[in-house]
């Protein structure tokens, strides 16, 4: 009378690699079966029967529906964290009050919610008056022009979901050491979101832009005056206008009321609460792109400009957020994401690096934004090192520590994006390790 | 020395249908141009220097980062109306404190913010304590198990673009005579989001179902007991037990700490505050499925569980929220969405449909997910009848109101899904009418 659909029978053929990494078909089938983890969620149901010892949120009417709903009293832990992570750069502690970072272990999926999406301004948040903002196109051009909130929205308008990520995400790692530092304080400078706005080649268009262009300069209105350059062949591509973040208006840290949005670029060039850009034949080469924002190299030579970003990507649970309590099956998930274009592969490993199972992707992949990962685990107490490894639609693959720091050395402190390791103890305990 | 791309020439090639319907190709080469539409924004730019007259905002320090961070103070209009919509419905007032509506006019894109996304309760949004809750899976399975939400994040997670819309929702539509209510009013209770979660059909194996069972009986743990029942064959699909709502924990308003979600069916089947899933051999025929959310047809029978929604669009903006100021370029934009699967083509009138023009729609598409179309407009100040009109992947028409009241007459209150039309005066005034 009774079916099961799949019974728990984990054989050879079900494991991808060693160290427990099962085949992702177990996922895209919907057929894992996860008994064994779950031994413990058996509390007898007859013990404890619906209607019985009901809590005073069944007894009694609830509150009224709010204008603005409200997180549960009870999510206190999920909160961006305001920590410096790389005293290096942070040796002016007054600059920490303008990080915050987002909780990766507190999330899933692909979008950020707004109000935990990580900032980082360089001289606080500016509360601007919308009807008091605007936004100038001027230089080589034509027509310079004018545009404020209202003037942007009567024109075409795309939606796009795009990742941000600080050229300074995970920068402790560059250090020789392992770090005790979280997730989220180490790779919280990242977010994904669905962006609303004018693309900027648009307006370009609009006011007609000389053919001896090639950079146009992008000013904040915020006291720090974030200022970047852009070349002209990504301002004319992907670069939008950005008005809304999740369907709302952007909130004022992410640049309300309208920022620059560079998908795929280091996070700084995405200039918040835009105010300028200028088109010119050079770049401006402001404090933000020489003295800052620069990969120094191992001959002390700085290369400049190296604005979009590499392949990259985190497993974000398991992580040293948690330890496991149990032996059993496990769901190994996290993030990876591309500055070029769309990641076409993500490989787990559970043994330093040894041997890859391919993840299963969360589908549609989107350009240039967080692409979740999944692969299950079957962890039977011994120690593991978990490590992933991400490959975009052009064959970049993710380079191991030591690749990356052969290649770059360990002078900069930009751009961080080798393989990464949680080490997993006998005792269930995770922390993060160099593999 | 200047170049434009693209001048404003449009001629006979670019309208697509009569009324100033533009090609959507005018969107998709980003060769549009407005400078029609916005001959009023150019203001001088030498009469207003960047650096002269500058704000408080750019002269002092902006404030600090916060663990959660908060929309802009000036973003007062964005939020949710709790007024009820339809008298019948709601004679009662006191269940007017349990509605809530999306403001549409005020959001772009596909995604909801949480705090906007709307929300109906049947007695309140209760306040639980997720370490006392628990989903129970019992009835006709090997198994009974209870599953709290840490058991919950064991197993292997989705993470999937969903609408959901109140089966209630556009109700007013079925009366008489047009209504004078917003947008937001008429259509808002409708929502998108990525949820992520455990799929039914992963827990339903774990448990051992019987090969007779044909319903399950979802039970919330409000003071309402909301009670549904869901056909087996949708709850072995795409039925998730959801925990995420745009990465977060999902919102008290939305079922904290877990909720049901059928994706596609009508929005009170996907029960919050899911505390009881009950197996069974037939439907449990609950108040919800007898007394209220069922169909009067012409003859006075009332057809049950109609549960999968039809294909059904609206246009967001304009609407009747604004007026249109001057004559020029406008972006008609809104979103389309089918219970059954995947949205394949948008039109758009501006002639009361006579004529009908193929919006541009933001892909990738999601089954089961809003999809937001637009469309180009030349708006030359006569008066005019906008309209949308979707076709799902199934080559389902959302029909005209004529044809809806012809096929289900109008005793019924639920799942009104016909075209839609706004009037637009010579003055430009917005207001609903039929046509």
């Amino acid at each position: 009378m009774f079916k099961k659909k799949n019974s728990l029978v984990i054989d050879a053929a079900d494991h991808s690699a060693r160290g427990g990494l099962l085949n992702r078909r177990l996922f895209l089938s919907s057929a894992i079966a996860t008994s064994a983890a779950l031994a413990t969620t058996r509390a007898a149901y007859g013990q404890e029967m619906v209607g019985e010892g009901q809590e005073d949120w069944v007894l009694y009417p609830g509150s009224d529906a709010l204008e603005y709903s409200n997180r549960s009293r009870f999510e206190v832990a999920s909160v961006k964290r305001l920590l410096p992570n790389d005293p290096q750069e942070f040796l002016d502690l007054r600059l920490t009050k303008f990080v915050a970072r987002t909780p990766l272990d507190h999330l899933m999926g692909t979008i950020t919610p707004n109000g935990l999406h990580f900032e980082r301004s360089h001289q606080g948040i500016p509360d601007i008056d919308p009807n008091k903002h605007s936004l100038v196109i001027h230089g080589m051009v034509k027509n310079p022009l004018k545009f404020d909130i209202s003037a942007l929205e009567n024109y075409p308008t795309v939606s796009r979901n795009y990742y941000i990520e600080c050229s300074g995400n995970s920068s402790i790692l560059w250090q020789k050491t392992p770090t005790d530092q979280s997730l989220q304080e180490i790779h919280g400078l990242l977010s994904g979101s669905e962006w609303t706005g004018v693309l900027l080649s648009t307006l370009l268009d609009e006011c007609g832009i000389s053919s001896d262009a090639k950079w146009i300069i992008a000013e904040g209105a915020d006291n720090g005056m974030m200022t970047r350059s852009i070349p002209i062949d990504k301002a004319l591509d992907d670069t939008m206008i950005a008005i809304r973040q999740n369907g709302e208006r952007i909130r004022p840290s992410q640049g309300y009321p309208m920022r620059l949005l560079n998908p795929g670029f280091e996070g700084n060039t995405s200039v918040k609460w835009l105010r300028s850009i200028y088109v010119s034949d050079r770049p401006v080469m402001s404090v933000q792109e020489t003295a800052k924002y620069t990969d120094m190299m191992p001959d002390n030579k700085a290369l400049q400009f190296t604005l979009e970003q590499d392949v990259k990507s985190i497993i974000t649970r398991p992580s040293n957020a948690m330890s496991l309590k149990k032996h059993g099956l496990y769901e190994i998930t996290g993030l990876a994401w591309s500055g070029k274009g769309k990641i076409a592969r993500v490989e787990v490993s559970a043994d330093g690096g040894n041997t890859w199972a391919d993840a299963a992707l969360e589908g549609p992949i989107h350009t240039k934004m967080l692409t979740r990962f999944r692969v299950p685990w079957l962890w039977e107490g011994g120690s593991a090192i978990l490590q992933s490894r991400a490959i975009d639609e052009f064959g970049r693959i993710q380079p191991t520590r030591k690749e990356l720091i052969d290649a770059r050395g360990r002078n900069g402190i930009y751009h961080f994006h080798a393989v990464h390791s949680w080490g997993v103890a006998k005792s269930g305990k995770i922390k993060h390790v160099y593999a």
